[in-house]
């Protein structure tokens, strides 16, 4: 009888991802740190066997800009040295968005990958590895055969470390998909640890049968894009020498595809996972006191050896709290099923009324028409600005801003095929924001202007949509657990004293927030959220009346009966706020009553608060003005300074984009202007970044007993040249 | 100003739920001892606002026992004291059966109430609480407003005790549904400590503004029918001094309906829970040496006092793992697919088609005939035995049948129809039970017989059509983690010396199981599973020829190349089993080949093992008997031993049910039959229970190297009169 070593199949999985939204120079930046090496090392090895994904962004980009890159990864996939996973073309969280959209996305990548190197993906990606056991029915319906779960979804349910190495069934409602467990050891060993670590591991779970799989599957981009890995991957060579010990051990590691593998050896057994992500996006999602609760815990395990009887047990929260947990998520999330559902309308006109419409060329052009508002949806729908933890980019506002341009680039197409592209003014009380309350949304096609009547009366959404562009796109400063360690840690930090930046919002800073304060309240208080308001309209309740909608006109009126104190005394003081506008123009007319029901004299600075963003703080092309009060003025990011103007007027010019938002008002007051700025953490440490402005008209009140204060405040917005 | 108390609203819910299949006696009992008293005391305080839910089985049971008690209820809601809820008729755990089955239960529960009481129930009751993030979606589609979920799974993503007194909306895809958070004190709290207790911990929650409300939902069952509970609730007048506690103090406790709640206070914010269920019942989710860590773990925390640290991050499994945990369950689920499936088909036949084939009659003939098979379905969905704890009702093995019995009445209503009413017979390579290998399903107008081909080529699933009965419905026994304390706690136990039942299989208790074992092992070893099993054809893959499927005929052949160990020498033997079925008879013939394809003679004992039920061990009209060896005998429960038989045959028949199952061969050989029992823990302690029977069929097979042994072995069912 001869030797029989005990062997092992060994699947290396890469996931390569850039956002929508990213910048071309982090693209090419990736591509020539990460992306092209590893090729290059990988052809160098034609006996290693291994598995890659691209999402739809990324692979589209290399098809574009480095096509020749992609006929390489047609050659590997041809000679059998590579599968090419699919996945959702966009990296949505697929359980936030809709089944329709999931299929579509998921299509859109499997068509494009066999488009460009003839391969049909059989596994997919799941973005941010965020499971819920409902998915293997969209998954499967999507033509998907196998997803790869971090091994940690499947302890959470009990199972053991040594069930964790071959493929398992799930299913939903009898629609079945093949998991395989990614190893998480081998993450953390690869490519940072020795190269004979890998292979001592590997060794470790070999068998005389060799049925076995040890999956390692991570982000591509720690192969010479993270800091440092370039160096250590390509310089000191580690892949080079991984990919040499794995043919020097071929006689019993053998490194094989996925699908590889499944035609040889059946799922070892039927599972079913909670919902669930990695250990840390769990963590992530907790809200902030309880994500400092949830650190301090796991030290406690720690110091107290308790790993393996508690630990096993212990778990972080659901990748959904992110919408509880950041309002500002949550409408992206909404703004985009509500745009899905347009967009659907659009792809469910018959082909039979295009054709008696608009004939057969219609037909085409119909057709061309939903395809580009779904893809503009779906680049709506990429993961990353929609949370945070380390990676997560909702505080990257150019991210957020790239969400917003395509829902609304797919609303536009789709609101202009449904009003002949003539101009149109509606109005909807829906719940929006699926808060249980309904809001009032105004769309024209010049403006969405979205209010949260129970939030202040405020306006939650105002996008310039010739422009595409949402300009309340202003991220709320909030305390983030990692805030707390900051003081001590000047690790990392990406300026000094960023910890006099942390300043935390009591209010969400939206727009047309109603504001009553003393007269000697100081800007920089205000700036601060810590002053003295003395009116309950923020962001209390507000009323609505029943809509005035015309054909070619909207106004609706907002009042709330509520209060302002006046030292002891709480006067009962009513706001009102009678909004119009109009089909065909930018613009927002706001009519203020306040009246004093009260039985004193009303004594107090009154201010409605706008929170925009042109998204740069500083740039040259980018400024505030006031035609009465002065010149340009830029938002100078490095003393955060506000600013304040005596004037009847003041606008915002973004010469970038083309766009010139101006306020006006019909009574002398005084404006402060100064920037909202978050401190939060990426890969590189804490950094400081612009969200937008604060723009407050005030004015000093006196409104008598049963007397009216009024005041007229119009926001126009204009194209001008870019 | 005059003094204003603080005040808070309570809304006091209960679930009434009897399972499918529950004997006569046990519906009468819960009702004298709990619906019946409740009501009555309820009656009497018609200032106490409340709300009911009875599922479809214990409604649809008063509606035809207890007509006035409906009756009552309708006068109850009239006069405006009582909301009702709807949920799915039959009680089903939602995340496990099909969307259109969600809808179909959901909404034949609240139009049976509205028949019943003119009420048109808004909230719903979710069974055991088993919460999937998926589920607001054919929840909201079903028409339902709201329902009641655990506290717990809102402080699963990282809630505090004060946010949870007020109504929440989450969403799926946009589908809104409300959720009150279910007070988790209040459940302990009543009606099993003081009156006050609950009145000052009421007190603690009341507020200025009285706003708040405080959600007490449980089991009906526990006001009367759990043990001990109809002296303290009614006899010791728990409730009757609870409802005058509420009155006396109802200057500030506000009893309310949640529809009445809503009508005044909207929700209080967004949110988005996890998989989830009550704790108790994710402990029992977890694999049984992960339960024991899980107790110990928690035990852990306890000592240490880590419950606020740690303990608010500790949670156990997963609902859907019970189909890992117990294949029983998961072939019980499976099982409910494929018929739901083919439910769909009968539904889907679209009505131009039978007006075509059958006039205006046959329309709707057809409709009843759908409304029947759906009714059948959905019974056989009812939650209680797909899972285990302390109440689920798996190890139930009359709650089982009921399951299987209108599961197969489904599809016989199905089958008939499509195979008008004429004998037929099909078979089908299919994944049947999930795990991502093919079974053969037989399926004729008399007999189910499913194949698992790589368990052994064994019998999972033999149903009877004729009376819709699965014969093969045996539980196999397996270790729960309350077995470990059993031995220490004498606490509880419904006989002495249980722990002796103890046993446990190494594979599951399925039929056509092909063993190799040695002449002298003793019927009690094997009984024991504790023998040294020599073959390794038990629970192996097997592999199956291209099946022989005539217009009446279906063969099939299932072989194996395995071994058996002799001394030190394995073997190489192959076995083989050709199956062979007819439509129209209630008979399979199975003819066995064992080949010796080694060098050294075979002296072995081969035995076919055939897990078999009629459910009940001791009857006195369900009996084996063998027409060979001797006369009839009971499955004596009492000593729970075996017997041999040398014989050719051996029977089982049920006078009962009217069924005569014999199993005969053509070769002389002795029989063994056993009582499979398991011991479980139920809400009155622990218990043995009868599964069903082993009878294996064995022979002395001596043969010679390349040399065949054969043998006939004929399952024949017949009817006999009851």
């Amino acid at each position: 009888m001869s030797f029989k070593p005990k062997t092992i199949n060994f699947a290396f999985a890469l996931h390569n991802h850039q956002p929508v939204g990213n910048f071309e120079g982090v693209f090419e930046e990736a591509y020539r740190s990460a992306y092209l090496p590893f090729l290059e090392v990988l052809e160098a090895h034609p006996k290693i066997k291994m598995t890659l994904h691209y999402t739809g962004i990324l692979f589209d980009w290399l098809a574009k800009r480095r096509p020749e890159f992609v006929l390489r990864l047609k050659q590997l996939v041809e000679r059998g040295q590579l599968e090419l996973m699919t996945g959702g073309f966009y990296e949505p969280i697929f359980p936030s968005i809709p089944d329709r959209d999931k299929l579509g996305q998921i299509k859109k990548l499997t068509n494009f990958v066999k488009e460009k190197t003839g391969y049909e993906a059989k596994g997919m990606w799941l973005a941010e590895r965020v499971w819920e056991p409902y998915l293997p029915k969209p998954i499967c319906e999507a033509g998907v055969k196998y997803v790869l779960i971090d091994d940690e979804h499947f302890k959470l349910v009990g199972m053991s470390e040594n069930e964790l190495h071959g493929a398992y069934v799930t299913e939903e409602q009898g629609y079945p998909v093949t998991i395989f467990p990614i190893d998480m050891k081998l993450r953390y060993l690869i490519p940072f640890r020795m190269v004979h670590e890998t292979i001592d591991y590997l060794r470790s779970l070999a068998t005389d049968d060799g049925k076995r799989i040890a999956v390692m599957a991570d982000d591509g981009e720690k192969f010479g894009s993270w800091p440092g890995t370039y160096n250590s991957v390509y310089g000191e060579r580690w892949l080079e020498n991984f990919f040499t010990a794995l043919e020097q051990n071929s006689d019993w590691i053998r490194t094989t595809t996925f699908s590889e593998y499944l035609n040889k050896y059946p799922p070892i057994g039927r599972v079913y996972l909670p919902t669930a992500s990695y250990a840390e996006m769990m963590e992530w999602a907790l809200p902030p006191s309880r994500g400092i609760e949830y650190a301090n815990a796991l030290r406690e395990i720690k110091n107290r050896g308790l790993e393996s009887s508690v630990g096993k047990f212990f778990r972080g929260g659901f990748w959904r709290f992110f919408f509880v947990k950041y309002p500002e998520s949550n409408n992206m999330n909404k703004k985009m099923l509500l745009v899905s559902e347009k967009v659907r309308r659009l792809g469910e006109i018959s082909r039979e009324m295009v054709l008696a419409k608009e004939g057969d060329k219609g037909v085409k052009e119909h057709e061309e028409l939903v395809e580009k508002a779904k893809d503009e949806l779906w680049q709506g729908q990429c993961n990353c600005p929609y949370w945070h933890g380390v990676f997560g980019g909702l505080y990257i506002n150019y991210l957020r801003n790239a969400i917003y341009q395509h829902l609304i680039e797919a609303e536009n197409i789709a609101d202009r095929y449904f009003h002949n592209s003539k101009p149109f003014i509606e109005v909807a009380m829906t719940d929006y924001d699926l808060d249980g309350l309904e809001e009032a949304l105004i769309s024209s096609d010049m403006l969405n202007t979205y209010f949260d009547i129970d939030y202040g009366g405020s306006i939650c959404e105002l996008d310039y949509r010739p422009k595409a562009f949402n300009l309340t796109n202003v991220l709320t400063r909030r305390q983030e657990p990692y805030h707390v360690g900051m003081r001590e840690s000047a690790r990392g930090m990406k300026e000094a004293d960023l910890e006099r930046y942390l300043k935390y919002d009591w209010y969400r800073r939206s727009s047309l927030l109603d504001h009553f304060f003393n007269t000697d309240t100081q800007l920089d208080q205000f700036q601060d959220a810590a002053y003295p308001e003395r009116g309950d309209f923020v962001n209390q309740p507000y009323k609505i009346s029943k809509p005035n909608m015309e054909s070619d006109f909207v106004a609706l009126r907002l009042y709330r009966e509520g209060g302002v104190w006046q030292g002891t005394d709480f006067l009962p003081i009513k706001v009102e706020k009678i909004v119009k506008m109009q089909k065909g123009l930018g613009k927002i007319e706001f009519e203020y009553t306040i009246e004093n029901t009260s039985w004193k004299r009303l004594d107090a600075e009154f201010g409605i608060e706008f929170n925009l963003t042109f998204l740069a703080g500083n740039a040259p092309d980018r400024y505030y003005y006031s035609q009465d009060a002065g010149t340009q003025i830029h938002d100078k990011m490095l003393n955060s300074k506000g600013i304040t103007w005596n004037t009847r007027n003041i606008g915002m010019k973004d010469e970038y984009l083309g766009m010139d938002l101006g306020l006006s008002w019909d009574k002398e007051g005084t404006c402060w202007r100064f920037p909202i700025e978050t401190v939060s953490q990426s890969e590189g440490g804490f950094e400081r970044a612009y969200q937008g402005s604060s723009i407050m008209p005030h004015w000093q009140v006196d409104i008598e007993p049963n007397s009216k204060w009024k005041m007229k405040l119009l926001l126009e917005i204009k194209e001008i040249k870019k």
